[in-house]
């Protein structure tokens, strides 16, 4: 158990700062306290998770949540609880009936979820299964005029043997160290790779409106995944005035596959099945919630700090991990500060942020409207009153360091905070590397300090993460109670600080 | 790479045998050259796994594999291929329909098979969920006259965590070490274990009853597994005259759990369900699949080498390594010893059983039909005829070695066989040992050499063994192939040596 920090040169002139960073080992030890021997993870979890149901934006789901976090806010003493709306999102949408099966050769039942945002069937449907072999826009033409009421299967690109690397993972000590290296960029993309994406993504978009134009039934789309678990997305239907499409199923690979050997080997495929879904329109604002303990401190009292993470999930399930959990760590963390009675000087703001899965849209929002316009620079009256953001979205698994995201003075400060928790982080590890793909990087965007934490994955890529098995059982509670205290330390921490934390220099627009 | 071998004092004075064992070289090259090279696994894997589907005992899909292996086999120039009864097994059972889904707090469908051999639902149904809380027979008065139309839900026993081992597992040099010590039977069963669970079928069967006449609709059983991986199992259903009972589901433990803390927290859960399923009386009698290789030594031939596995699989998914991959393997064996031609003098007997899902009933009734009768001890002429039965059901992994049964005459024999093989083995073993589960049994429980051989498990434990998910994917190739190879030369040998194998004294009859 050591804490461990690269000392690049840059930041040993700002090393001096850590000995200046005042501490309220008190606050904290009360913190740890409340946090890991009376903790409500479990509550909020059965709250968000189970009763809420799936909190795709602007579905039911959604709303149960937002609620429930408005008033369970309100009800731990916070101030200003609201649902904020952040402007125009979409439609909402539920799901009313999944059911597929195969009925030929032999009847097997299939595990599929509709694509979120997709149509529904014409009723129950049943046919003989096709696939097309659709490569690019030219090859619509072959089939023009013969796909009227046809069921169409698409291969899962992934392969699904068995697998010898265990589903749940923690960081080790060599992955950490690495971690703590420039990066090498082996998991960005490359301008082919996006290309590609970008390509397969049009394509998909203009074959569905042409499939719907020919009029098939249903398509079958083999996704990721294994062994019962598979990987949901969705076509942009949340947009108003999407046309209408064929209606979508993401499948298990395996069942796609079978149906696939099938049916090269000359054996004829028969399902039946019925999506049944609902849009929504009466309001199509997208939502986040807000919430604030009040700065008790006269002169930091209009200063902010703010931790949050995404309140939507997927529709497959019931999004335990992907993020339920940052929003139950989030939600317990301000719930310890109110319980352990400590008056921050600085105004806390948690938000738990809406449309996240679609584009960090609620968050992105949220900074227009408030701090600032990252395409222009114009910055917001309230731009210099952040003096940090703190953000959780990466699973269930405990808190192993932090990014800098590039701002190298703030390393030695954290480096202190999290000296305090060397009995609950092995390896305490702080880069300078940024991490993209959620919230905190609206703030910043903008020049606001916005951080996202290292976690252990824990099952976060095998099996939770957009999936339709993002359940309950997939927490890990001993690592939200890590998380909640260690993130309400540091939130406790900023609030009680004498300066705000220190910005990096704002990007110059061109 | 090398072969181990226990010598414990007994197995020194055999061990001169050794030098007597003369392996046909030549003919073990082409028999590794054809299985490795020419293989034709994937082609008999795709026929009995995907084309013929799951193969319950006396269902359409057995009914497939079977006709289809009697056709292949025959193909080959194997002769007296034939289905061949082995007395009442019961009724045939087709699934038809299955559906659930909940549709309140919210819509999320359902990842369940229903039991085999269970009735349907009485057509499309839905309704709140209850847990009923029996857990002895005295508890069944609390709900006289009170669950006309329940739907009742049973909680999965096992936890769901994450998990931090490897689905996929090879047998680990320590691990081999150990099964060559004397068992320590850790995974036998306590009697108090034993009278458990037999207390608990028992209750289980009592309580169907009881449910049936009560009038409820359907019941849902939590099973073990996780991430979309569920355990299936069945009632007594397939005997003949058994009384209808209440449809029964199992289901995703993740699913079931949500119902479960949905309820305990004052949630009404409703679902929808339609179960439909068939049975079928008009054959009761159960089959093995038999093909002979005919011994060409005017002396030998009428002495018999047997090879074999259970072609009978559970219902929920394909039944891929439980055991098709047993049958490919047997079946890919004699069709190398045709390919290339060699002459066995002993005649080769390959058995596909059925029914050893509810009993290794194809399998123990066949002994009883042709060799003799393990109760009474009464033996038939063909007893001293057979040298050896062969097995394969442990799923897909190759083979590391070999369980003796007791006999440890046979070890050095087997020994010098597998010393053929360093290539395609680590670490060698030949383990003193019993192992039990499977169609052996029956030939060791008189006298007649049986044997099942040591395999990696790969995902048999924790993903495929009776599971929802036991399908094509889970094969891995290269094992088939060197599991092939090495059958094959295990029955030439065996049909070329000078004795029959040695046989331990026969039981005596109390």
């Amino acid at each position: 158990m050591k804490t461990k920090f690269l000392l690049i040169p840059a930041l040993l002139f700002t090393a001096f700062c850590i000995g200046q960073e005042n501490v309220d080992t008190e606050a904290i030890k009360k913190i740890k306290n409340e946090g890991l021997n009376n903790s409500h993870v479990e509550e909020i979890a059965f709250n968000l998770i189970d009763k809420s149901g799936p909190r795709l934006t602007n579905s039911e789901g959604y709303e149960r949540a937002a609620d429930y976090a408005v008033k369970q806010l309100t009800e731990w003493g916070l101030v200003n609880a609201k649902k904020e709306a952040w402007g125009e999102f979409g439609r909402g949408w539920e799901m009313n009936k999944s059911y597929v099966a195969m009925t030929k050769p032999y009847y097997m039942p299939f595990i599929a979820v509709p694509k979120a945002w997709t149509e529904s069937t014409d009723g129950a449907i049943s046919g003989k299964v096709i696939f097309v072999d659709i490569e690019k826009e030219e090859d619509f033409a072959k089939y023009k005029g013969k796909l009227k009421g046809a069921i169409i299967a698409v291969k899962p690109r992934g392969q699904q043997n068995p697998t010898f690397e265990a589903d749940a993972l923690r960081l080790t000590e060599e992955e950490l160290e690495n971690l703590e290296k420039p990066s090498t960029n082996t998991r960005r993309f490359t301008p082919e790779q996006i290309a590609a994406f970008r390509a397969r993504r049009a394509l998909s978009r203009k074959l569905n409106t042409f499939l719907a134009e020919e009029g098939a039934a249903l398509i079958i789309n083999g996704t990721n995944g294994r062994h019962g678990t598979l990987f949901t997305s969705s076509p942009r239907g949340y947009i108003k005035d999407t046309p209408p499409g064929v209606s979508e199923l993401e499948m298990a690979p395996e069942h796609v596959n079978l149906m696939t050997r099938l049916i090269e080997n000359g054996v004829e495929v028969e399902i039946e099945a019925e999506v049944k879904t609902t849009f929504n329109e009466k309001d199509l604002q997208g939502y986040n919630v807000i919430a604030e303990i009040e700065g008790t401190d006269k002169k930091l009292k209009p200063e902010l700090v703010m931790l949050g993470g995404h309140l939507d999930s997927w529709h497959g399930a019931t999004g335990a991990t992907d993020n339920a959990a940052g929003c139950i760590v989030m939600m317990e963390a301000v719930r310890i500060l109110q319980a352990t009675g400590l008056k921050p000087k600085r105004t806390i703001r948690i938000a738990l942020w809406g449309g996240e899965e679609q584009g960090l849209h609620g968050s992105r929002n949220y900074v227009k409207n408030h701090f600032g316009d990252s395409e222009t620079m114009k910055l917001k009256k309230d731009h210099e009153k952040v003096s940090a953001y703190y953000n959780i979205d990466n699973g269930t698994g405990r808190i192993r360091g932090i990014y800098l995201q590039g701002n190298e003075k703030v390393g030695p400060i954290f480096k202190k905070w999290f000296s305090h928790f060397d009995e609950l982080i092995d390896n305490t590890t702080i880069t300078i590397r940024n991490t993209g793909g959620t919230d905190h990087l609206g703030f910043d965007a903008i020049g606001i300090p916005g951080f996202q934490f290292i976690q252990d994955p824990i099952e976060y890529w095998s099996r939770t993460h957009h999936t339709n098995m993002d359940t309950y059982e997939r927490l890990v509670i001993d690592d939200l109670k890590q998380m909640s205290v260690i993130i309400a330390s540091f939130v406790y921490n900023t609030a009680q600080r004498d300066e705000k934390l220190p910005r990096e220099p704002l990007k110059e627009v061109e």
